[in-house]
């Protein structure tokens, strides 16, 4: 049997790892010598072999008789990382004689490596050959600062990758589930009769790494690699540390959460306007903002900024920032980057609390300098911006379109945000094209100040907004946005687009743990840990954004497919498992209930076949039995156009029972996959417009937003995991 | 250093097998003993450790100072199949009394396991502790047959199902495509320094399995696992076999390519259509049939069968089959279940080929005998027929709509063929919506004749069809399409939805081979060793047969991203990434030449970032390079749609260069992530009739295509894989 996961926080020893750490930082190293691994492995409760440094072959020799046979010998080299590469590592010797033969052939190998190394001697260690081998390590991500991982160890890892990753320090908790939530974690468990490994020692080891690089900044990798996991406890057989002293860079400053309400407020509810470099002449940015603020019905103020005129689009234009009057919540400018540092200056002197700086030509042309004046000058000054290098804001409960792009007014409850202008744009018109109903659009361009913690701090109290999706290339400050995401995916859906998962000069990494940390995975573990729903791509992004808010949030993981074309039926079913959902069993009364509706040559069972030429009182009473029945959490609807039900007559009917059972009080979701002719288009927006999530053509889609929703729904602790 | 893969078949003893299965036979037993897979594997030079059989303590003793210590005892019983679940297994023994005692227990513990177990005694074996652990099978697939597989051994093998399978026999080229083919082969080959395993002695093995299972189709399953890899040979730890002596269901009947194509021209390029059951009456199927064989412009003889009517739509009816003139080539059947199988007899012996047959009410609602007999009249009478439980068969070039379906008339190089009909109904819905040209869409329902392998010999040779696209619930006779499709898709990319991919009910099986073979992977392997490209959905299969047969075939792995947004230039290289497609490294002079059109804050390097706000000449120069340039194989464009350069306009002038190259002979695939407002939907399709396939609001989709078009480029032998 395997062991159940209790052990509890052991005790630490920090002065003896600031000893280790001096010393090696006096002597200018960057890794850890064995003995000294072993010596902070000690101090925080990691078990490691019995062993010894040896200086010569006889003391090898007296250190294996005392920890007793076999043993392994190992080279100890501040010079050699990769000790199996240098051939200096020999196992299973089981005489006096091997021992002492080994050492002297072990030596000679270092040499032969790098002639120049300097050897410290041989590490004379316990050879433990039974248990399972993992991996357990830590790395200092650059957005997340140090993460744990645990994974399969030994030869295996780099290849098959399985392994998870958390933030340290680690909960006992997360540390259980990280030995869980593996891929091999049935063969930690036990299988086929074989006995199961202690967890629990595991998920001690990993809290006490996490720990160690928490109380440690500058042990910036660790690898225990391979770990043995045997039914009864866990021993580090390998142990390496990397460690840099160098000044971490400064993360961004941060803001409590009163003081990013109020700015975020000024910037997307403000009473009044200032549009620095507005303008008259047709094809300029200052003129498209002046006519998307004032066209798009904006009900504040608006005051145009401009030397050179008196009036534009019917407002009286204001000579220079100095002469606005009081109480303008947000400049937004359309003025030349070279301009922006010092006009943004005179906003905050002006005591406005927020500014929209579309301009391009700072960091993202390479005029890092003139960033980081603008950074400066507006902390001296007190004003908050957004961007540089973006198309604008919307928010559409206030009417306002601050942006050069085309106007946007559908209303809904989806907040979206990227990064690239060119995704944003991309937004647009499928918002557009799919009266897809918004509240906000913003672009975030080089986030040289706000960021996404500060929109999802707003959008989290703003009523408006039931959903938030963002497109992003990195995360300035990823600590601070899996704080914010964790609290706010409680209670709305967070979608995100991350760019740049390519795994990319991960081949020089010094360490496993760094090899591994360097794709991918990390953030996709950790935006997992933050309750984020992750899009695949922009297209996945969108639809998301478009259907979870219309979506109910199921209550259970039970889903039942019906369907007019049992070829539909299958492929459902397909992509029902591809994404995680859980196909209901059908208990006999369940089937039998179906059974009553459809031809007797139908299937019930799931997918519920209703076979193809059935009317759409079929496809009616089936549905509303799925809405009925409370051991039913979710349906799938497989739409077969047929002349007995067309395509206009399912989505009205379809339509109609669902908001049937909603006045009822009685919500699920519910998607459908239409097969048939063009019609079939039509009906699929009409159900869309009614709550109902329908894609012609496809039956993958409607399957991935609804798992989509239960992904979230699973995250947010909002139904009960099988 | 990792040894080439060079061993050749070995000589096998067939008659010893033989022998071991005559006494398994003749035992009634399902599962060889330890000591009959010894011999098995002997006679197919299959390495196994030493060992013997030991009857008492005493034996076992005796037997381990011969082998030599430590060894592996095991208890032999024909009523255990799982040992170590038996407690029957024990290892690392290496003192006589270690053994004696050892022989004591394991017997004990098998009968505490199973009391009225028959035990024959204990297997003494040599141990190898040494060695990677691989698993070496074979399973009898119902679809394809005896079918082998290579994989990752041990406690992790289930979990991690890091094996691929091939048809059996296996050519040497194969085996050692397997060995290399799994996620792991980095490690076989060996990492950091160690020394591989020897690949050729596991290709061997794998070979000599596939040879086993061919020469016994009575071998059902075997089991190697784990099969210990070292430098040099590879010994097959635990070997088990499973057999069946029933009578192996009849495969269906085999035509020559001839006599299929002599049927398929009946069916697909008739001079003269006769309609069963064909009526005036609006709503049936037999007028729906009539009209759209007469208004789709059929040009042969159309021959109405109805014993009530005179004419129907102008054309003379005749009562009876009988009645008919000579040289009808295909009879289409409108009329109930029960009728057809004795009209289908009469239709044969009118001596008319074949026969489309819309009817349902057969093997679907449950009617299994009203099939059989069908198939039983159609052999007895000479006729071959394709359904029944279809819309039709459509062939475009002779405006041929023999379907009750909505009619079809945009010509083109796609054949389409669907299992299900509402699967037919979406094809024909998103072919109309996306104007996809078709050479034909026909529907095979039970496929209880006519099948896929049918319907490819008759595309291989059809001048009108470049690219075949099926969607497939399950394969009768799966070795005679891998056949076909292995030819065909050499010249002409085949398409498959594999519908029912869900493992389910594996959790019984015997062995390892037979639980991984349960999944989808078989599929999978076996597909992309027949050439075929796979789609995951409805919505991927119809993109991919829209898209193929106009992107040209690449000549290389060079993939150029082209982008005016930065952030889509990330998301295209995420897709190019994850699909597998190969973003070319850039050589210094090709950086320098992009850099001439773009500005100097733009990014050379792959992707080639032009900026935002470029003219339309930027994207012209970039992409005239790109195409001109032969160290590139392929662009993926990634538009932002700006005022400076509108969504038509890029379009415009990318068919524009694109054309140009194609009338110089330079054709390279394009495709094309449109990221903006509404008018980049029209843009697309514009790009998309100019042969460029283009996407509106997604970065995934194009390059999916462009991935798909390299997938079978490769498997096709028509580009060196790098």
């Amino acid at each position: 049997m395997a062991s159940t996961i209790t052990e509890t926080a052991r005790a630490t020893d920090q002065e003896a790892v600031r000893e280790v750490l001096d010393a090696v930082r006096a002597e200018g190293r960057t890794a850890l010598s064995a003995p000294e691994a072993k010596r902070v492995c000690d101090a925080y409760g990691i078990e490691v072999p019995q062993e010894g440094l040896a200086a010569s072959a006889e003391e090898a020799v007296s250190l294996a008789e005392e920890i007793g046979y076999p043993v392994v010998l190992k080279i100890v080299s501040p010079d050699i990382l990769h000790k199996t590469e240098a051939k200096g590592v020999l196992v299973g010797l089981a005489t006096a004689d091997g021992v002492s033969s080994g050492y002297e052939s072990i030596v000679e190998n270092a040499k032969a490596y790098k002639s120049d190394a300097d050897i410290t001697g041989v590490q004379v260690q316990q050879m433990l050959s039974e248990g399972q081998e993992v991996l357990i390590g830590a790395v200092t991500d650059p957005s997340f600062g140090p993460v744990v991982t645990f994974g399969i160890g030994g030869v295996l890892v780099e290849v098959l990758r399985d392994v998870t990753f958390r933030l340290a320090p680690t909960s006992a908790e997360d540390a259980a589930a990280m030995v869980d939530g593996i891929r091999a974690a049935e063969v930690l468990k036990g299988v086929r009769g074989g006995a199961g490994v202690d967890r629990g020692a595991l998920a001690a080891m990993i809290q006490a790494v996490s720990r160690l690089v928490t109380d440690f900044e500058e042990i910036t990798e660790v690898d225990l690699n391979p770990v043995l996991a045997r039914e009864d406890g866990a021993t580090a057989v390998d142990a390496r540390f990397v460690v840099s002293f160098d000044e971490t860079d400064a993360r961004p400053p941060r803001y409590s959460q009163e003081e990013i309400l109020d700015t975020m407020r000024a910037l997307m509810q403000p009473d009044a306007i200032a549009v620095v470099g507005a303008s008259g002449s047709e094809g300029k940015i200052g003129n498209s903002v002046m006519k998307n603020l004032v066209n798009g019905g904006f009900e504040g103020e608006i005051y145009p900024i401009n030397p050179k005129s008196d009036e534009i689009l019917g407002k009286k234009v204001y000579a220079d920032v100095d002469d606005l009057p009081d109480g303008v919540d947000v400049a937004v400018f359309c003025i030349p980057a070279k301009f922006v540092p010092d006009t943004l200056a005179k906003v905050g002197q002006k005591g406005i609390k927020a500014a929209v700086l579309i301009p391009s030509g700072f960091a993202e042309t390479g005029e890092e300098e003139l960033q980081m004046e603008l950074q400066r000058k507006a902390r001296e000054n007190g004003v908050r911006f957004i961007g540089p290098n973006i198309y604008g804001v919307y928010y559409t409960p206030g009417n306002m379109s601050a942006a050069f792009t085309t106007p946007y007014d559908v209303k809904g409850p989806v907040a979206l945000a990227s990064q690239s202008g060119g995704i944003g744009m991309g937004i647009l018109g499928f918002a557009r094209s799919t009266k897809l109903g918004v509240s906000a659009i913003v672009g975030l361009g080089n986030k040289a100040d706000i960021d996404e913690d500060d929109l999802l701090t707003f959008f989290e109290q703003d009523d408006a907004t039931n959903c938030v999706a963002l497109h992003m290339e990195d995360l300035k400050d990823g600590r601070a946005f899996v704080e914010v995401a964790q609290r706010v995916s409680k209670e709305k859906p967070i979608v995100v687009l991350k760019a740049g998962a390519t795994p990319a000069g991960t081949k020089a990494a010094a360490s496993h743990t760094a090899a591994l940390a360097g794709d991918d995975k990390v953030y996709e573990d950790i935006l997992r840990e933050a309750g984020v729903v992750r899009a695949r791509g922009l297209q996945e992004l969108l639809q998301f954004a478009r259907c979870l808010p219309i979506l109910p949030t199921p209550t259970g993981e039970n889903v039942v497919i019906i369907t007019g074309a049992g070829g539909s039926g299958v492929l459902l079913s397909d992509a029902c498992f591809n994404n995680g959902l859980q196909l209901m069993e059908m208990p006999d009364d369940l089937n039998k209930a179906f059974m009553e509706f459809i031809p007797p040559f139908g299937a019930a069972g799931n997918p519920v076949d209703i076979t193809g030429g059935e009317p759409p009182e079929t496809y009616r009473s089936t549905v509303a039995l799925g809405l009925e029945d409370e051991r039913i959490h979710a349906l799938v609807l497989g739409y077969w156009h047929t002349i007995v039900t067309p395509p206009m007559v399912f989505a009205e009917v379809m339509a109609e029972v669902v908001e049937e059972f909603r006045g009822r009080g009685i919500e699920k979701p519910v998607v459908a996959s239409l097969a048939g002719d063009v019609e079939v288009e039509e009906a699929s927006q009409y159900l869309f417009d009614h709550g109902i999530p329908a894609f012609p053509y496809t039956t993958e889609t409607p399957v991935e937003v609804l798992a989509a929703k239960y992904r979230w729904a699973r995250m947010a602790g909002l139904l009960d995991r099988r």
